[in-house]
């Protein structure tokens, strides 16, 4: 028999399954707790709008062309729409800068593929987007620390990234409510990560994915925005934004998209070509369909529903969880994240929360690229209804109370 | 400004646009004869079963599930459908075994990221489907020729690719009615390509994308059933299967499979979960849905169709093409593939075929790995009436006529 471990590339090394995946697939039991998902809930999906935008195109005069092959590039009508969308953010481009993605993941791996040759270097926040890494990973690159506020030391730092024999090829980070941590760049932070890009002549992928999910305080423009201000046109920028649509319509459509310079998406396009020719036509129509004649109506049912849900979890957290512990206060998103006591470990802690208390929440240390980050963990505040969080953080409360006690 | 081929990863060198496939773009006037598609008919989709699937599951109990982000594995009661269409055709296996793609172009961009790191060789045809050497492009092999036989000299074969400091890692076929030739390996030939790639230690990837649509002659059985049976079980097996609904159901909904041993389907399951996550949801309801339902009526109805345009096809080639031509007789498929004399150019003869006779094909050339191969053209029947092949049958006789007398 084969010795598959012999002829796989050696990329393949860096696929595993992720241990906390594997737990928590352990979890769908009903009287579980969960904040783990983060995922959206599925009771707010526009579910009649997708349904008459299904019978809409099924009926009408484009069936075939949604049943046949389309081009790499996207449904131009939903690139007109995105378009426009993108112009009230500050992000003035054509439909020739703008890419359909099969969700931003997809994006995410199609820029790690288009930048990274193993050993060059990603920039990435410590905690950062699970995903990203894992998009990145395929590539085989080295990672190394961007702060919050895009600070680095260029200089010695590209010493040492030579040294490793890599480059730099991008900053990466989450702008808005960032999964895990819940925060947001703000003004000044994402404008010394453009300032750290030109330094290091790196591109930045900036990672929107939560960008429409804000429930109050002020929005912050998108770096592309600001980019775009500062050299007079999209086509002279090296920032790469990632939109997706799976918070606000519905992720299982699996549509996404890519805003950048055009030589940028050019090469995406062509990358798409090969990868797997284009993302579902009948999917692009039916988000177009839905997004032209409701979108803003359906990004308010969830602000307002998730708020309520943020509210509630901050509201609780106040109330049970000890001394020595803090949390982010996200003003928009799906997620808190909790810092225990330095020497606190996430797993541990989560290992006996599904046994003592019969709830869950995803460890910190997956999100960070060096392994770090073990006291912290991530909640989830979109799929659960105010009783229901209440409980589970005075369960939480309850049991990290009775850890510190026990280690103290 | 950023100099991007500077960031760029060394692969993106590999990801240029196709220039026939922008030729072919200037070619969407009504007045022009295409035979250059490779796209199914239109007019044959199974709308109506379409419509009546997307309906079904928008006012059913799983609109929820439909919507939301799903299993990378792929939707079960689509995988359990596929266990049993690949028990038909000798491929025994459990639905651990059955990984749902975007498409088989997705299946094809994944085994390549899966096996081959720069520099490891790559076993196909000369010719062979251009999208896998497009796929496959993106992690940087180098080519060798596997001929239809599957022949080789394995030892001296391997001392030159060791020299190359690569290492073989599959060889890649399309066993029916093969783009772009028409052609199916036979039983012999399969069996061939098995005990090569024992000799090579290396795995088989079976492309069999067209295999539903034989419209005469006898069935043979796939690679991976040949190995199943020799070695008794699929865990046992280096024959990894891709199936594609492109060609039967409809391609705009990006859905495909791939059937191997469970080491190589885990592999694939992580890369997708990090890759783009699942194939959308919706449409692999859709898709098993409709299939369920009348997968076997759909499939002959498409049969039927082709085959009176292959029929018609090879009757105008023996009609009107001069002497020293000859083109291979497909069993079943979507192309016809024509040999000019040596010397002959598919491309030169593509250019006057456009202004002088308003009639299109693809050149031979772009499905060579090594640019040989320009004395081929390759036609498409599955988009024209008889007549419209008959017509444009004609006029690519004079043209290759006159071409012929000016070249004596």
């Amino acid at each position: 028999m084969l010795d598959w471990e012999k002829i796989f590339a050696t990329r393949s090394a860096r696929m595993r399954a992720s241990e906390i995946r594997e737990l928590l697939k352990l979890l769908e039991q009903p009287d579980i707790i969960s904040f783990a998902g983060g995922i959206p809930d599925p009771a707010l999906f526009p579910a009649e709008d997708f349904k008459a935008a299904y019978a809409d195109i099924m009926s009408g005069p484009q069936v075939g062309a949604a049943l046949q092959y389309s081009v790499s590039e996207g449904f131009l009508p939903l690139r007109e729409w995105l378009r426009g969308e993108m112009a009230k953010i500050g992000i003035e481009c054509g439909t020739e800068n703008i890419f359909i993605v099969s969700g931003s993941q997809q994006g995410l791996d199609y820029l790690g593929k288009l930048f990274l040759s193993p050993g060059d270097t990603a920039l990435v926040n410590w905690p950062t987007y699970l995903g990203a890494l894992q998009a990145f990973n395929a590539y085989e690159p080295n990672y190394d620390q961007l702060t919050p506020n895009g600070n680095r030391t260029p200089a010695s730092y590209l010493e040492t990234a030579a040294a490793k024999g890599g480059r730099p090829k991008f900053a990466y980070l989450s702008v808005d409510f960032a999964n895990p941590t819940g925060e947001t760049v703000d003004f000044e932070g994402r404008k010394k990560v453009l300032e750290l890009a030109e330094e290091l002549d790196i591109a930045v992928i900036e990672d929107a994915a939560y960008q429409s999910l804000r429930f109050d305080g002020t929005p912050v423009p998108p770096i592309l925005s600001l980019e775009i201000a500062q050299k007079g046109g999209i086509d002279e920028t090296r920032t790469i934004y990632c939109g997706s649509f799976s918070k606000t319509l519905a992720p299982g459509l699996r549509v996404g998209w890519v805003v950048a310079n055009s030589a940028v998406i050019r090469k995406l396009v062509l990358m798409k070509q090969a990868a797997d020719l284009h993302s579902s036509t009948i999917n692009q129509m039916a988000i177009a369909h839905v997004a032209a004649r409701g979108f803003d109506a359906q990004v308010a049912k969830i602000k307002a529903a998730y708020s309520a849900r943020r509210d509630a979890m901050l509201a609780a957290l106040s109330r049970y969880m000890p001394e020595g512990t803090s949390w982010t206060k996200p003003e928009g998103g799906m997620f808190i994240w909790i810092t225990l006591p330095e020497g606190a470990d996430g797993a541990d802690l989560l290992a006996k929360a599904i046994v003592q208390e019969k709830i869950a929440f995803v460890p910190g240390k997956a999100f960070y690229a060096d392994g770090s980050g073990a006291n912290h963990i991530r909640l989830s505040f979109s799929c659960a209804n105010e009783a229901t969080i209440e409980e589970g953080i005075k369960r939480l409360g309850r049991l990290v109370s009775s850890e510190m006690k026990a280690a103290a």
